[in-house]
């Protein structure tokens, strides 16, 4: 079982109406060139701000939720809807939402590790002034098998990539958005690790970078095979990533190579 | 609270006569040149192969791990002895003996993970046929804190590593000898993302290259940061990494980027 997957690295907005046109546009971009499987990135429909998250949250089922279903089924494609500020009662989650080629809900991930960090000389950006952390560990039924989804910070935690492989995940995709001091220093790393680790794939999609917006994305949209190699990339710009995963090479090397076999979890 | 580190990437020959005294050399060009921690490779006193562990093999307190305690004492400093096959009754084991200044034994790490592998086109080897594993964590209590052990395929293990970190850990050693299909692939991006991961330093000692010898080990024995950069390094030959390690740079960085405390445990 192959599969083509596209990463939509695309540029975002404070204009939710022009995200969801650029959106659109990418993802039929992205089928029309084979891909069966088209991700999106972190906040792809609002700039990444606290000052933004209240005012383009939307509730589960809401504009934005119907757009990427309708975007799913007219495709014909599984589609990683990114991810979004979404609203419950009073609270706000930065949340995934998932839609199979029939434009059916497959799954919601909502962010579990809320990106709270003041680097000396680097960046500060504290998620927890409004949004609040999601308790679920999130897999999709897809054709390729279970995907995992996880979302930018979640990544910085091998326990959930290990969970989820254990789960059954094959591939796992992150909706994320890194940025300039964290990106250089530990984007490709962390990745090709996780997918390396684990002895799967994982997807990373950021949006492009925009040197004028509120927080500056590091871009470099990547794939990572379960050797750990780059499969496809891409730099800051607004980009689509292609790259062909096979189901196939993942149960060929944990013959070869048998980390997940030679675990010792009685000792740890 | 610093601590200077060396790493003695030794050419390791198939006469454990040899190999003691090649150890003690780099052991006191390293302490002459104010290492107050000096790190022995994985199977530094014997070819690293199923058909010498046997012959090789010593049992606790034999000649090699009283060599290593004398090393220790003579020169006054924190001596991690690389790994050597230690004897126990019927069973060999793939061991580390640590020692105090004073030469006193203050940890041994029996590898928990034996390397079994069989890459199409690459390297095959099992360890299982010779060796048996240990069943412990290890780590050492020294004056920089504590320093967790692991030997070479260990380190495939990020459970491991969590689990030495969130035992107190501040260093964590690894006497290793990847070879030349996972060295390049696989052994700077594994060493690094451990301490990212956790924000430890990691120090990985390899044997030296021997491209005549029944195993040739990959070399580049490193020291990377809690940071995921290198900060000392070498390349295949026979040479001393030095690294000087800082224990406060931990707390600081744990503040800023608090990877450990966002852990959320109970929902992987």
């Amino acid at each position: 079982m192959k599969l083509n997957l596209a990463l939509c690295q695309m540029a975002v907005t404070d204009s939710k109406e022009k995200n969801r046109e650029k959106a659109s546009a990418m993802i039929r971009e992205a089928s029309g060139k084979g891909a069966r499987m088209v991700v999106l990135p972190e906040m792809w429909n609002c700039p990444y701000s606290n000052d933004f998250f209240p005012s383009f949250a939307e509730e589960e089922g809401g504009d934005t939720y119907r757009f990427l279903s309708q975007e799913a089924r007219t495709n014909g494609i599984w589609l990683i809807g990114g991810s979004i500020p979404e609203r419950e009662g009073e609270k706000i989650f930065n949340t995934s939402f998932s839609f199979n080629p029939q434009g059916e809900l497959i799954g919601r991930h909502r962010k579990v590790h809320l990106f709270d960090i003041d680097i000396a000389g680097g960046i500060r950006f504290m998620e927890s002034e409004t949004l609040t952390a999601g308790d679920e560990v999130t897999l999709l039924e897809t054709d390729f098998g279970k995907v995992g989804v996880a979302i930018c910070f979640d990544v910085r935690f091998p326990e959930l990539f290990r969970r989820m492989t254990l789960d059954g995940a094959r591939l796992i995709v992150l909706p994320g958005a890194f940025n300039m001091t964290t990106g250089p220093a530990h984007w490709e790393l962390t990745m090709r690790t996780r997918a390396l680790d684990n002895q799967v794939y994982v997807a990373a999609c950021s949006p492009a970078r925009d040197t004028g917006g509120p927080y500056i994305a590091f871009g470099n949209s990547l794939v990572a095979n379960p050797w750990g190699e780059i499969c496809g990339k891409t730099d800051a710009g607004e980009s689509i990533v292609y790259a062909s995963l096979d189901n196939n090479s993942i149960e060929s090397l944990r013959e070869q190579l048998p980390l997940l076999k030679a675990r010792r979890p009685e000792i740890y």
